[in-house]
């Protein structure tokens, strides 16, 4: 199988306790593609600019990325500087210069057409619906989202969640979603505006599944995978879209999605978050091997089963 | 097996989003008390005034809790009044009386001293230090403070740690006492003050217990559990106190104190939490029965359980 996901690909500036990098590659696209490509093909659709070369490229190309959906436009790409302070939860923005990935109109290559996973990283919503509708073949989507479109273009975020299967948002864009501050209340008023499941990722504590009642299985049993306690988080920055290339890789990989497969899932989505987080930008995500990410979700299920 | 616990026995009003009650019974060692009372023989040692009457004891005594550890004095018995605000996190305190409460010295009754199992709740560090060492019996201790105790009392309490195997507290107190904001890097300095595992609670997030290295079994990984994702809190008091009693509890009911029965005693500790909140007071802990309770461990393991 493989997967397609289109969002950003973008140069960082990132400041935490444990440095300072400049001119990291960032961007949602590039966080899920390398964490994605340990367990499926993968495709980006995205924008750069001039300053985007061949080095940048070889990165996606190592891992076996499909990059002839990533644009050249005229102009700079995407470019994101960020501070985190001592607790590491929340970065400060320093600057955000959209450059070329302001007017992005994701033009999806006729040889991606038949991918049958699709994961609709943060974009402006109807950008977001506009993909998922010319994608005829895909059987399942994952999408994200942020507090910016959920304030801003409710309605156009209503219509892009009824065409997804997959929604992963955060504990506060969930509650902010829903207007409600009950976590699992939040969970079935967001599931009822259309996704079949709803991933809420809690950070250091880990996420939880929540599932429409009858959706991939029977019952409506949420489940909670853990993070892994880290010593030293270097660079939070691509944690969620890392946690999101796991998560929808690994369920690319499977031949069925069901509960169990999901579950697994997320579990695989913790893992590649906690390899992320390790170094600063997409370091951690580079030189990895199966194995490595297996022994890791061995002690994800040490971590949280009782023999 | 029994297990003695000294805290505070103590009237609460309390209003949160789902209502307001006035005057029940509450008090650290009678949420404690209550949790563990399912797993084992409970003794509690608590301080009364003149308004504690038969009514109140019945309730110790119908779940075979040994009262002859609550001293009457003269006086009025600890009260405290406390709103939760809509996400139900952190109680405002609208008064606290200590009444009898203020000059408590904990008298062990001859017939507890042969205690094998022994929890300090949350009281000035030095009384928890007295108990601890007039207790010749004891095979294991697990402790409670709070902000107070850490920020008022430091000598004090540094004392407490070295007599105690296992402390219970939250993620705020944790790094509180260990001047550090990475949870791992507390937890480590935390056990090097005393204790041979820390139980670190992260509230709607689960616990987690830190094991000192080769405290309790090989390794040093952490372990965690979940909690249960609830549709209503009612009132979260008494939750950290009732997990308490559960994990404690369910530990003085095992031939041996391992890891594997810590792990386990940690879903107790989740279950008796998830219990104490869906209720007003002590009132979800009254009527309990063991099948009930291990029929909620089950849901929590199906919560983080993989195939």
């Amino acid at each position: 199988m493989s997967i397609l996901v289109v969002g950003s690909v973008a140069y960082d500036d990132i400041t935490s306790p444990s440095g300072t990098v400049k001119n990291i590659l960032g961007g949602a696209a590039t966080y899920f593609s390398l964490a994605a490509s340990y367990f499926t093909q993968v495709r980006v659709v995205a924008v750069v600019g001039n300053d985007f070369g061949a080095e940048q490229e070889s990165v996606f190309h190592k891992h076996g990325i499909d990059t002839r959906g990533i644009e050249r436009a005229p102009g700079k790409t995407f470019r994101w500087g960020g501070t985190y302070a001592d607790n590491l939860n929340e970065a400060k923005t320093d600057f955000t210069n959209l450059n070329v990935f302001e007017a992005f109109q994701p033009q999806i290559p006729k040889g991606f057409k038949d991918t049958e996973f699709l994961f609709l990283a943060n974009i402006q919503p109807t950008l977001q619906a506009n993909v998922r509708r010319e994608m005829n073949h895909v059987r399942l989507t994952g999408c994200d989202t942020m507090n910016y479109w959920i304030q801003r273009t409710p309605k156009e975020l209503a219509e892009t969640l009824k065409l997804v299967d997959l929604l992963l948002i955060n504990d506060t864009e969930a509650k902010m979603l829903a207007s409600e501050t009950n976590l699992p209340r939040a969970a079935n008023k967001v599931l009822a505006m259309g996704p079949r499941a709803l991933v809420i990722k809690h950070g250091e504590y880990g996420a939880t599944i929540f599932f429409r009642e009858g959706a991939f299985g029977i019952g409506h049993h949420p489940f909670r995978a853990p993070a892994l306690p880290m010593d030293e988080v270097k660079d939070p920055t691509g944690a969620g879209d890392s946690f999101a290339g796991g998560f929808m890789g690994y369920l690319a990989s499977q031949k069925e999605v069901d509960r169990e497969a999901l579950k697994r899932a997320l579990f695989y989505g913790s893992v590649m978050g906690s390899f992320a987080v390790e170094r600063f930008g997409t370091e951690g995500l580079q030189s990895l091997s199966r194995p490595e990410i297996d022994a890791r979700f061995q002690i994800f299920r040490e971590l949280t089963h009782l023999q």
